[in-house]
């Protein structure tokens, strides 16, 4: 029996056009069902596209996609988008290497009308299109599809801000689910949450108006009190004041899993000119019980037992968020200056638990890496010690951030960049895979790069300490199981660490962080060979430790770098620039293994390791390749 | 006679809460005086201290400095917040090496809370010191000054997003004189200019209740019409709405230059608890004619005739800004998708010329990089071809956008980094110093930097016909006044123009930019003392030409590379890592000269290039030091 009638039945996008009301309802339900199936078996972003099914269902009934663009914010909602688009029988392959990506990606499918993976750059390209369409005299419209939690991003900001101005014809749709992740913070979301409590505009009344003018404008002893009164008076007389004083005209709000309805306000939406925002109102996981009631866990997850909602328990060690999570609540007791910053990931982060702990001295700030960097150089200017946990990829937005405002100040903020590396099926948009090129030419900077947990442990606890910026790089998912130390091990800033050195090698590997691992693997490999080799946990990509590759480059014929992060500008190209300055070139070989100058896909990390010559096996190749090019050279 | 007697009685700042009223607005024309003697000579922001002269002293009147902090968006128009915070005597050094800085600077004052130079971080680091305060259970007050330009920045809205949830008490103040550098835009703009322009809320009567209910919500023929009515009414009736939604307690339009008013409100808002926001309306330029009616001209400055306004006319060849903004005109002639996008910097960048004669196709889009970059990444997926003119600095606000939107997409998009290297006066927040190095390491990217004019406009020009993303830095200030080609001249991407090769030389020069004139300078200076060398335009940092450098290194034992920008991944480390990962540094030895691993102060630019070992007998003299140390080695 076909699971999936109605889905089967569909050629393109626009046949569904043709369907009943009481048939879309179907088909929505067949979406959800092959979304849970998939991503209980892939793992992916389940509630926010169980979310936004209607939503797409509604959409596809009114605009003609491709010839109309439609831009999702992210992307991780658009698994519907998807599988109308073509994709259904490949949809199975979903996050896999070769398969469907996880997120709208322009090389995928002309329905994809622009790549996405960080938050809140969906207004800026409709904007975008919307300028290129009336330059062309075309007439398709334009559509971007906006979360909540990525209007709290401040690029959404400057987009509506030029587009409320520039009044050319754009549908902003605001998806809003009260949540970003975790759950949604700032004025901007109690806003709407109280848009959407307050009694429909066309119910409210003169007497409405008379209430707003009696409260007084400057505060006195019942301030507090009238503040909410007004608030919610103002949120009721003029829904959406904020779009439309930016220059929108502002739809709603609009139940978002009422498929009839949307439709309606979609055509009309379609008539008018300039530019629109309609807020509708959705429940991220909806359809799908455990989702709904944990949505934050069911965002993105990976495999799950769709009768359950249990997930996986994978056995094995803490992943690096588990560590560091525990180690800063430690470390808090003692230094009582240390603050916490997440950008709308306290659980992704693992500082949830941190939150939990020390209330006061945590801080979401949505997804707003910019303002979190500069909020953590505000409090390290007034004493505290802001320790700013954000993943490596979106850490690149606040780039000159952490360059302007805390290494030109030399301030003492600790970055903890997790997810750095190749994070797998995320795919390229989220593979922190450029973090130590951009951090390195900083000034004031110091790179931690711990190769486990227990190493992770006792940077932190240096980093804290130092007064100056400084970053820890570590990986997705779990570490080599370490035992942890009870006590915090004190570290020199900018040492190395020999891990192993072999009589008469001519081979010394200088590798950061899990590749670490990786070199001892391969070292053993070639020691099985007969090549002898000694191995050089680094520790630190900034500064570097120059008596340490002195040494190793003196006695030896070849040094080999290894690091999981761009070739370009990253650990191995720093080595590189100091045996040169030095002169040691001249004596010295250098072969540096990393990630290679292009855009990485998605893969397991084991997959995409290979994939980057970067297993054991791989390097111990590579070293055995340029040993043999000698020979060839000699 | 003193012409400051006022000004010089005061030795702490305290001492202006002693004055009387009418001695504080002859301070006020006192300060006024200072700064513009100092600027015409100096050069400085002379129109946005001008329009602070007053808000300064309420300030100094109110608030007790510097335990309570005062925090400078920009910091562009703290002139008097300078002078009166023990800067007078040496405030004729302003901008000079070794003098006052132009911006806040933690190190220079401890008046100065906290250092700036871009736009939009005030709140973000008041909030920051807010929260500090609170952990420390202190009691001071904490200030933000930020213009209605800054607010356009994104990160501004997203530090009112959270200050205004958190509930911490900041006062912000809104400097708003409806200017960013020049004429400001966008929807907050239009919001802030009908507030002012609105009857006072206090005047506003339940007629206008019934008016803003009787006007339809859903667009119809009068729309339009209707809208204007309504927004006026509404901002009438809700003066301040935008900011008291988002959670803050909202007072104004005031007078920014009444100063007994703006003492006044400052003291109630003492008094009252979470976040306030301030609006106060200023003139830019103010008390100076010249800038009162050219505030553009007057925000940033070199030196001019205090009695005519007449600005020094610098005798010499054009810009780059100028010899871009010629070509980019001439080109859109013919490429007919080509749009140009400026981040609030029309003149300085050189766009406001193609403004005017492509006003369809031209985009000022606030103090806005992140959105200017996926605006234009959104034209480019619908095939137009952006140029995004941005000074090199201020585009490290987009570096995500430009990886992740542009080139993971592999668009279109041309970006014109003016102001790359050593800007001079405006010191370390303003450098170019790092594009090089955050640019080299994003897959896709081909980054031309010209040597000249002629370059610049040749390189322009195969840039907008690629179909990938590419960047070209150039300098600040004028060019080397070669002729420019009255057709554009086609160049082959990544490849390298050998300037000059000597018979039986040893050393070989890559230089790229304004060094290879450096450059030449230098070899002429070694010929002279018998050192032949030849020089290399190396054009490209990405690609590379290996060829030339393979060709360059295999018959010489010296290759030098010559940046003006850091030398920790940029342009030399690039050559470090190709001479090592082909095996060519065993034979060759490399010498890189650029700038170091620190920020570079304030000076002349050739103040500057002396520092950093950049000018023609610093780089001879670096060559022959590393021959010398051969002989040593030897």
């Amino acid at each position: 029996m076909n699971a999936y009638p109605l889905l089967d039945s569909i050629e393109k996008p626009d046949d569904i056009k043709r369907y009943s009301l009481s048939e879309l309802e179907e088909l929505a339900r067949e979406l959800r069902n092959l979304i849970i199936d998939t991503v209980s078996q892939n793992g992916g972003h389940l509630a926010p596209s169980l979310g936004t099914v209607e939503l797409t269902l509604a959409l596809y009934r009114v605009f003609c996609f491709p010839q109309d663009k439609l831009i999702w914010d992210v992307g991780h909602q658009a698994y519907s988008h998807k599988i109308l688009t073509g994709r259904r029988a490949r949809f199975h392959t979903l996050r896999q290497k070769g398969g469907i990506t996880g997120f709208p990606n322009r090389s995928e499918s002309e329905y994809d009308a622009f790549g996405v993976g960080h938050a809140s750059t969906s207004i800026s390209a409709a904007l975008g299109m919307a300028i290129s369409r009336d330059l062309c005299g075309r007439t398709n419209e334009v559509i971007a599809v906006i979360g909540d939690g990525a209007l709290t991003g401040g690029e959404a900001f400057e987009a509506l801000n030029q587009a409320g101005d520039l009044g050319k014809k754009i549908i902003v749709i605001l998806n809003d689910n009260e949540m970003s992740i975790d759950r949604n913070v700032g004025g901007m979301s109690e806003y709407l949450s109280r848009i959407r409590m307050a009694p429909q505009y066309n119910r409210a009344k003169k007497d409405v108006g008379s209430l707003l003018m009696s409260i007084p404008h400057i505060g006195d002893k019942a301030f507090r009190t009238a503040r909410i009164v007004k608030d919610s008076v103002r949120s009721a007389l003029i829904p959406g004041g904020i779009f439309e004083e930016l220059g929108f005209h502002y739809i709603g709000p609009v139940d978002g899993h009422n498929i009839a309805l949307m439709q309606d306000i979609f055509c009309r939406a379609k008539e008018m000119d300039g530019p629109i925002l309609i807020h509708i109102h959705t429940k991220k996981g909806k359809g799908y019980l455990p989702a709904e009631k944990m949505p934050g866990k069911f965002h993105g997850i990976g495999c799950f037992d769709r009768k359950t909602g249990v997930c996986e328990k994978k056995a094995g060690a803490p992943t690096y968020t588990a560590v560091f999570s525990d180690a800063l609540i430690r470390l808090a007791a003692n230094h009582t200056n240390i603050t916490a910053i997440t950008a709308a990931m306290p659980t992704g982060t693992g500082l949830k638990a941190f939150g939990e702990r020390y209330p006061d001295r945590f801080f979401d700030v949505g997804i707003a890496e910019e303002h979190a960097v500069t909020l953590a150089a505000g409090m390290a200017a007034d004493g505290c010690h802001p320790v700013v946990a954000l993943y490596s990829t979106f850490a690149q937005r606040a780039y000159d951030q952490i360059l302007h405002d805390v290494c030109l100040q030399n301030l003492p903020v600790t970055f903890c960049l997790d997810r750095a590396g190749l994070v797998g099926a995320d795919g390229p948009t989220h593979h922190g895979a450029f973090d130590l090129s951009y951090l390195r030419h900083m000034p004031n900077m110091t790179i931690f790069v711990p190769k486990d947990g227990a190493e992770l442990c006792d940077m932190l606890s240096e980093s804290v300490s130092m007064n100056s910026p400084s970053a820890i790089r570590y990986p997705r998912g779990a570490g080599t199981g370490v035992p942890l130390h009870n006590e915090f091990v004190p570290l020199s800033v900018g040492k190395a660490e020999l891990i192993r050195s072999k009589e008469n090698d001519s081979i010394a590997i200088l590798a950061v962080g899990p590749m670490v691992g990786q070199a001892e693997k391969a070292a053993r490999l070639l020691d099985m060979e007969g090549i002898p080799s000694s191995l050089v946990n680094m520790r630190f990509v900034k500064p570097l430790d120059y008596d340490m590759i002195r040494q190793m480059a003196e006695k030896r014929k070849l040094l080999v770098t290894i690091e999981e992060n761009a070739l370009a500008g990253g650990f191995g190209s720093a080595v590189s620039e100091y045996l040169v300055d030095s002169g040691l070139a001249v004596h010295t070989d250098l072969l540096r293994l990393g990630l290679p100058d292009r855009f990485i896909e998605q893969g397991t990390p084991q997959e995409l390791r290979k994939l980057c010559g970067l297993q054991p096996e791989d390097i111990a190749e590579s070293i055995k390749e340029r040993l043999k090019s000698w020979q060839n050279r000699d």
